[in-house]
């Protein structure tokens, strides 16, 4: 019985055992298998709307915010439609497909920021097309360039403090630091930004910058460093109306986090512009989304190699690139409860690459077999989103749950 | 004019610079942007065909062997035609999808090798029901798996000699090594394997193993050392007809590199294997592919942050992603012969993340200028078979030129 035993990490009201059976938004994890077969992506849109109620309950503090949820964590169409429906939030875009995607999924053009790099000009007319799109402008060439097909356009400067943050101080995750990057201009280029700008009739109303992802309480002090290190370019800005810190707050991905305090988040941000007049964005997209989802798959090889335990599982790290490629942990769960015999084992894909390693070395229950179900949690961001079709095993289901 | 230029390390005859304009499989480049736009994907049919006939050549040195082209690599369907056409070799497969991809571009299952690892029950069933594909079972669960669907079948056996290579010794290249990985079925358990496989009435004919991608001259020392640590394996079966030395045959990335000498590497094959009434099979995909592909990608954004000059494209490490999450070195070609005035640049992509780095610091043309295209070499691999949607940037052409 669930009430016997103590609850672990990730367990939470609609992702946790009952009676030993792992139950994900009300429903056991073998019912929901039973329905869609593995691999499979669940999202629960309930979670999704907690999160987002959660960010705008502390964002109240403040005298003005917006939310931009980041479809590029996830833009499976149910779940952004999900999300216009709720009206709570809008969506930040990153390229012309997403922004189209947006529009197909319900969202209008005043609901939508568009936040890209290395813009082509087709790209640029169709935001000049789209006057009440919120474009946030990350390079001279896009404002020179922008200014060949409108004018008199608001317009954001995505800036570049020089400070990143990431979970953990993952250098992968970090878009801004002391390595000159491709994110935003900087202090050096800003008033010839403002001057391109004002040349072609450009009113800047917002001021953008994103610098890494994932940071959690640890990590408060940075963020405080960063907003100082953004006070010289909103002060440089006559017509400000908007600040938006873009997005990287984090989750919990193994034990040792804890879940960023949100109040304590909001405090420092009031700390450096209460009183300002403006309203504070955030594009927040793990935030919104990635507890929110799980991917099941089912363990088919159970097997000792040399001296190695391996559990091999019928999905690889082409559903879900992070915990190879970025090193952020990734927690198997087993669909009964754990019972106190653990071994550790190695669990692995399907991919013929040796990269294909989802957990190396992690104690599992001892009975685990072939044919059992073996879910990742916090597979609601940067998963399906980022996935490839390699050694053609990219066939998994996705479904969102409300 | 070319003639007065020295050439550079990787201009070959249907690879070079014509005039001052860079050509590819007899076409300009620009040409062949004309007709496609940007980002597209180019292969050489012809240059396909080369690099397989070289392979074949040197293997005419052995008593007799079998090329199993690696889809894995690059499955563009024409591409995988072409090389059916030619009748110069057979496929490897690793999954169920690739088996039937492979059938849908004209290959028979006798032609086609199945090399994959954690298979499904469903996936052996599919084996089961196609006897004359090459199966090369890389599990104990595997062997005694296939027994509920078959018997008297033959079979492989992927070994793992417990030792790797990889280019430029790069850790996520190598299948094999000190560290257990989930490949092959190790001397530990390979008698329990046989063992199964009798118990099952399978014949096993074949001795598998991969240990690792991208080898060049410099590591043939260590491939010798890989064959001779797979004799024991040999030695303990009885019926054996092929061996199966895997791919990962490399190519040269840089002008450090210098191209893999097969006289060199056929005999250390010899050395090993002559005499023994074996036919050695390989299982080459970069090999194969990789110098046969260019991406060609257009210049968007040209500009200096803080002290970096940067050159923005309009494709990301989406499309091709060894350079970004395996360290690869990749080459970036203008498609104007160089003058002499170079300077250092970074190539980036336009996907919202701090890895989107082609190239970092990297000596190009002092007069490269938004709307120029340029070229990625080596896009032949694992470039679009590893491609993903992420950002919604996957969309590119793909052409096979004839």
């Amino acid at each position: 019985m669930s009430s016997q035993k103590e609850r672990l990490w990730w367990e939470r009201e609609d992702l946790c055992y009952k009676d030993g059976h792992l139950f994900f938004s009300g429903e056991s994890v073998t019912d929901l298998i039973g329905l869609t077969g593995t691999p499979a992506f669940f999202y629960t849109g309930k979670r999704i709307l907690q999160n987002i109620e959660r960010l705008h309950t502390a964002l109240d503090q403040l005298e003005s915010h917006k939310i931009f949820y980041a479809i590029k964590a996830n833009r499976f169409a149910p779940l952004l439609t999900h999300i216009k429906d709720t009206g709570g939030c809008g969506v930040d875009v990153c390229s012309p497909n997403e922004l189209l995607h947006a529009f197909s999924c319900g969202f209008i053009p005043n609901e939508i920021s568009y936040t890209a790099n290395s813009m082509t000009d087709e790209e640029l007319k169709l935001l000049a097309n789209n006057p009440d799109v919120v474009l946030n402008c990350d390079s001279l060439s896009t404002i020179r360039r922008l200014g060949k097909f409108c004018s008199h356009r608001k317009i954001g400067i995505r800036v570049n403090p020089a400070m990143g943050i990431g979970y953990r101080d993952n250098e992968t995750l970090k878009y801004s630091g002391d390595k000159t990057t491709k994110f935003g201009i900087y202090r050096e280029q800003f008033k010839a930004a403002l001057q391109l700008a004002a040349e072609n009739h450009f009113i800047v109303d917002t001021i953008h910058f994103h610098t890494g992802c994932g940071y959690l309480n640890n990590q408060l002090s940075i963020f405080s460093e960063i907003l100082e290190a953004t006070q010289w370019f909103l002060d440089n800005v006559k017509d400000l109306a908007f600040v938006n810190l873009g997005g990287g707050l984090g989750v919990p991905h193994d034990c040792d986090d804890e879940a960023l305090n949100l109040d304590a988040w909001v405090s420092v941000i009031n700390t450096h512009f209460d009183g300002k007049g403006i309203t504070i964005c955030v594009e927040s997209g793990d935030y919104i989304v990635k507890d929110s989802g799980i991917l099941v798959l089912e363990v088919n090889t159970v097997e000792k190699k040399r001296n190695t335990d391996f559990v091999g599982v019928n999905g690889g790290f082409n559903l879900a690139i992070e915990p190879t490629f970025y090193g952020l942990p990734c927690e198997p769960v087993v669909h009964r409860q754990k019972t106190d015999l653990m071994k550790p084992v190695t669990i692995v894909g399907n991919i013929n690459e040796s990269l294909d390693v989802w957990k190396d070395n992690f104690p599992m229950p001892d009975q685990i077999k072939e044919g059992d179900p073996l879910v990742f949690i916090n597979a609601g961001g940067y998963a399906s989103s980022m996935m490839s079709n390699h050694c053609m095993r990219g066939v998994v289901s996705e479904n969102l749950l409300i």
